[in-house]
């Protein structure tokens, strides 16, 4: 057995998503290898994580404010909210530079198989102010769950704002893809979304 | 970008082996989910290895005394060591409970790419006590560092202690291993360490 310390940081790195018994022998050995200034700056960092990160009180995303950088950015189109699952999703639209309105992240997706019902996610807020907006835009992932919770906001925002425009990100083959390696239901999708050339 | 705090943590977590961008993210955001407590208890852990946890002072293993468990057992045959590249192999050999002598831990393997020298290694505290062993088996890996290493010591202990065993753990095909998914290595390693039969 190892010394008790460092199976209570094997127990640590188990929480973390996708680490087995392997990685994290692996990870906690490393950091028994680090030096104690690395070590104790990771054990810091971890701990101001927990003290100031939380959600943005309008959108939802990660910020150490009251209000995510986004939100409070004037210049941005307060009236086109992208609707994503994660904070992730906002840093990945945010790399392409072609969004220039705000965001709203749910923090999960409606999932059966999961058991993860709509009162669970950060549904209420958008709700809230959905009335400002022209258009929302439903990023959700193309997989079930994304679909699913991508219809169940559709019908809840048409039903409480007729007046604005809820629409669906496209869903088709991806840059580079190959018809002969795509899935049925990417293809199909491909087929009914066609739009004119030119 | 996220903001600062985040930041911080997934480049803490980038310091871990094969650690990228990206999953650093995840663990980062996954910290962020976390209970405070377990957040909590994963930072204090983390200090804790680092205040707690040293080197055996005779073997090099991992422990929180002075020496670790194994070498301050009686029970088991000191006359006997074992010698491994790090403590993770120390632990895969005691769950066989094949061995009952001790061990010894160089921290590494002596490797000419990555420059890693024989002074770099726990070897000197090897000398000292080997002059009480009747036999030390050279068990590190059968990588070329691992078998470099093995000779390097072998050499040294010969030299030293001309009287004590010194040993290689066997080489050859792996239980359940199959001819035609061998690499030639392990073939002609198979072939020239055979044994004769009942």
């Amino acid at each position: 057995m190892y010394p008790k310390s460092l199976q209570n940081l094997i127990e640590a790195f188990r929480l973390l998503p996708g680490v087995g018994e392997k990685t994290a022998e692996r990870y906690a050995l490393a950091v028994m290898d680090m030096d104690t200034m690395d070590a104790e700056g990771f054990a810091q960092a971890m701990h101001a994580v927990k003290e100031k990160v939380h959600r943005c009180s309008v959108c939802g995303n990660l910020t150490e404010e009251d209000q995510c950088d986004i939100c409070r950015d004037s210049s941005r189109d307060h009236s086109q909210i992208f609707v994503v699952q994660s904070p992730k999703d906002v840093l990945a639209m945010e790399r392409t530079g072609e969004f220039h309105g705000v965001y709203h992240v749910l923090n999960g997706l409606i999932s059966t198989s999961r058991g993860v019902m709509p009162e669970d996610l950060n549904i209420d807020s958008l709700l809230k102010r959905a009335g400002q907006a022209k258009e929302i835009i439903l990023a959700t992932n193309t997989t079930m769950d994304g679909e699913t919770t991508a219809m169940y906001l559709d019908k809840l925002l048409h039903e409480k704002y007729p007046d604005v425009l809820v629409t669906r990100i496209a869903h088709g083959l991806p840059s580079g893809g190959m018809l002969d390696y795509a899935d049925d239901m990417t293809l199909a999708h491909a087929l009914s979304e066609r739009r004119r050339m030119g």
